[in-house]
């Protein structure tokens, strides 16, 4: 397997990052115009740069295309809360996923890579429609027959929760800190918006030196 | 129904255009980087001028994110022959399709539209995986799936030929000089590209003032 994977620099697929690194050929993150972009890519940087993984960035404004979404620049503020709360809603990105995993997708059959790794969880369910299995499998099924190299996504997380990645994580010894996740794109994390707060659960019990920042 | 629709400026395209126009709330045309696509759409912007349909334009340009394809201005020169000849898969531009109809529904989602509109068709099949039947189902199912609208893909043309495409557009009395197809993106059709000859096979028997530039 020669894989490409859809790299954040978040929690999820930071875990991936490290548990996948002898696969991966090339990480891509994509700085689509959310307040958190600029600050969730230089992480990604910096774990790609220690693995010794290539690191590509894909430009694609999303605000300047007319989409709706709290976790744009053109959106409102980032409501607090859980994660899992329908307030939550205003901050999805319409079809975020499947844009990612497209141009993914031309990038692998470019490179003649034959695996896409994406890191969405069983939490994330609750109100991100494209990190739901049936959006996994017709996707996987329009990229296998729309690719020469019938490339193929592989969802680990698709089932399992924060706290489980997270396990995995400990278990790899990955240091979180070098791992950003905030929706405000702030310095440090807030610790109100659904994802901080997500992501302390996941980390409860954690050395805090090895991700609180 | 309100619909977008994928729009190149093409033959295949123009049509959907004209046949579905009551329902189309905005045309999108890519401009991806490849020989042809200035031409194609000042076409494009000419037709949804003439029918009063709002026409947006997203930048993305895939040669400056490493795909490979001798459709784009990276590439080498564009193969002269059959449209289905397999010396044409190098036009092949790897999972455009797919960017191009998820970039639409995160547009679609953000301003509540239920259809996406394609015209890809039956003598694709050949030599462009993203184009048949398998992979429209895919994307129809990740796309149903991954958006609260839940929002469908429409792929009329799929198992008819250009030829047929191009006795719909008669019906309807399109000018097809208003479409522009060849890959080598100069202001007269070249006659011999892939996609000049299956123009001109199309279009054979046609008033060619309706047609021919």
């Amino acid at each position: 397997m020669k894989s490409i994977i859809l790299y954040s620099g978040g929690l999820d697929s930071t875990t991936a990052l490290y548990k996948y690194k002898k696969e991966i050929a090339l990480a891509v993150s994509f700085n689509y115009g959310s307040k958190h972009n600029v600050k969730e890519i230089e992480h990604a940087s910096k774990n790609c740069s220690i693995l010794g993984i290539k690191h590509q960035i894909v430009n694609l404004d999303l605000n300047t295309l007319g989409f709706v979404s709290d976790l744009l620049k053109s959106g409102g503020e980032i409501p607090k809360g859980h994660h899992e709360d329908l307030s939550m809603k205003k901050t999805v990105v319409p079809f975020r996923n499947g844009i990612m995993l497209s141009i993914a997708a031309g990038i692998a059959e470019s490179i003649n890579c034959n695996r896409i790794i994406i890191s969405n969880h069983a939490g994330d369910h609750a109100i991100y429609p494209d990190c739901r299995e049936a959006f996994i499998k017709g996707m996987n099924e329009a990229i296998k027959t729309g690719t020469y190299n019938e490339i193929e996504i592989f969802a680990p997380f698709t089932n399992i929760s924060k706290r489980d990645i997270a396990l995995i994580g400990k278990e790899l010894g990955i240091d979180y800190t070098l791992s950003y996740s905030c929706y405000e794109g702030e310095d440090i994390h807030c610790g109100e918006c659904g994802t901080c707060t997500e992501r302390k659960e996941a980390l409860e019990g954690f050395d805090e030196t090895k991700y609180k920042k």
